[in-house]
């Protein structure tokens, strides 16, 4: 069984069900213990939620974590990705976390280490484990995946989140539309307005938008963004009953989501947080399992 | 009973005095463990006493501990103060330790979280477990507060040390003296030339020149300074045989405390460091008691 | 029996081969275990590979850790080196490891402190784990040091590697010789022509070229500097079939070594930072075992 997790694309639907099932598991309080077990996490971009969600993950596992800061490191002194991750190796990590803002750093890595590669995020291309604790939180949601219609909305063309979901969302059996200014969107696919579609959706996924990768500032402000392309209130209103409101975050408040609606009732953007950490035991359950390997 | 500890303002005598005694109790060897408690420690201001304190004392009752560093977080994405606290709660902190460099930026956490924050120094303001740090070691040399005389001399517009000291020692009985030159003089206060009344203190309490809040070091030099402002060998004979030297560290050596007297006889600034650690335990063993909720 | 571990040169070769003795006993699976003890990981230059693999050699064998990181400490507000150390020792910490840039920054700590320091590398100066990992690696394969021909090739003058490795391995009879291009030759050394003297060698052990702390890229480039000072596989071809690669990582890939030969047959340098864990549990254990104090 491969242990590695680079995108969910190399992942059968079964084997997406059997982490979803097991992050489940833990959330109703399943115990796995793995003491002894050292997990690198080498985060060679910032982040707060992944970065922290990972090792309480570790720690509820009873594993040990020894986390690499870019500041404190010798990437300053031009270490590659790829050495740096056969050092974790050579003195003795047993799985490593990987983010790195290259689109896919893992081939560089593919065969090359005799331990696992958890993908904690790729550049704009993958971000698995945030994948998953979406699909965690749709299936608590509604049960199962079939026939759900979700709405993904704002900076798709700089967005992992985006691009791991949406083809996994449509192998699940979800039906998926995109909504986003034109800046932000990419030719291959079609875009909705919003207000048009919003009624009909069961989820809608807003995303960050990535002002640490584009200039959207200087072309538009706060406002207007969030009065056509953002979630308020007012859109709120405009959703059925039963449909609920997603974000990966960090979330821009005033950007793609107001202030009023970041905890509204239909916002699941703080269980999508919690869940977080449940898909990431079942990812290093699978990746530090006996058997497996 | 309150979980959090924001200012020793918001604490009655009796509740400090419990602090007090629990963190004796810890310093002569009582063991108060908390297997499974995960507490984030969040640094938004470098600080490497205050944040090692709470990690050694997190440590030393079983606790688990997830640190924030600035520099590879998302707050380099613009995340909130508010935002990463609600994410550490999110993932499933069971305690918050936040400094920052605002002022009483724990205004916009009171209420909305479910878990107990812990202020470790916010801007100017408050820092609460200095201040008990500073009772325990003058409460251990004393026996009592009850007419002990402190003067508190140097840069007291923008110490925290100050501000959170001054209120509590009164209350607590003792009689607080200001010295400090012009420049550092904040209005409603009275002030009094170091020579004249450094005989009759029980406490000299110095501290740290903020140079990383101001210029003063383009008006005066390091001598000058320790001359009119600071404690040298010179003061040091002019005290009572039974009083004392603090200082909240790290101290500008030349400026405030000259180097032959930051380890004299009468200096406590080690020992000040030492009881940080046991007073940072009382407040942990506060925020997470059972029953406390 | 003294605790710090300050420079090879202060060490008897007795206590160099219990060391040795001690860290391949780790290796084969020994056990030493430090409960409750605590050690405080200084580094206040960056660095992975020793950093990590302190921590890891702690984890090994039941120690917590503390690590200061440079970016998010007192540093910044001007605290010494000296003061640092003194606030670790106040707070609790069993044991300090250390890198500064500085030479020699351990004088100002001899004699000053209760706990021990190990030296985790000082500027240009000495890193005697490293040393000691280099010797491990030597004997491993070798059996002995009585009589080896050793070669240390390249960045002479800015290396605490070859400083540190020189003396004590003619201490233990090997011979050592040096070959470096002209802006990197040290005046009281001999220097060879690499082609001359390699085909002798049982040990090639390659000086990483220290970018960030010269300029020698603005006077030669990659392939020049690797043809006429570097290893690549024309090179290893007139290599001793016994004869190992050594490198004490990271690796310039082309200047230095090229990327063929980094992970070639005769290449030790992944095995050498996989002995790097088990020479610092003993140094480690040194340090901290009853009856040494």
């Amino acid at each position: 069984m491969e242990r590695n997790l680079f995108s969910l694309r190399e992942l059968e639907i079964n084997e997406i069900n059997s982490l979803l099932n097991r992050a489940m598991a833990f959330k109703n309080g399943e115990v796995s213990h793995f003491p002894d077990r050292i997990v690198g996490n080498l985060f060679f971009e910032p982040s707060t939620r992944t970065h922290q969600s990972f090792i309480m993950a570790e720690k509820k596992m009873g594993m040990q974590n020894m986390d690499l800061f870019p500041e404190g490191s010798s990437l300053k002194k031009g270490e590659s990705l790829y050495d740096t991750a056969k050092t974790y190796e050579a003195i003795g990590a047993d799985a490593l976390v990987i983010r790195s803002k290259e689109d896919k750093y893992y081939e560089a890595l593919r065969g090359k280490l005799s331990i696992p590669v958890l993908n904690g995020g790729d550049g704009s291309g993958d971000h698995p484990t945030q994948s998953l604790l979406d699909l965690l939180t749709i299936r608590e949601e509604f049960g199962s995946f079939e026939g759900l219609k979700v709405l993904i909305a704002g900076d798709i063309s700089h967005s992992r989140v985006a691009h791991s979901n949406m083809e996994v969302m449509e192998r699940l059996g979800m039906k998926v539309y995109q909504s986003a200014p034109e800046i932000f969107q990419e030719k291959k696919r079609t875009y909705h307005d919003m207000d048009e579609i919003i009624g009909e959706m069961d989820i809608v996924m807003m995303l960050r938008v990535q002002h640490e990768r584009h200039e959207v500032k200087s072309v538009v402000d706060c406002e207007s963004y969030n009065r056509d392309y953002g979630m308020n209130e007012k859109r709120i209103s405009l959703m059925k009953p039963s449909a609920i409101l997603m974000h990966p975050a960090p979330v821009n408040r005033g950007w793609e989501v107001t202030d009023e609606v970041v905890e509204c009732e239909k916002s699941r953007i703080m269980r999508q947080m919690r869940n977080g950490v449940y898909v990431r035991m079942a990812v290093l359950e699978r990746a530090l399992a006996e058997g497996n390997s």
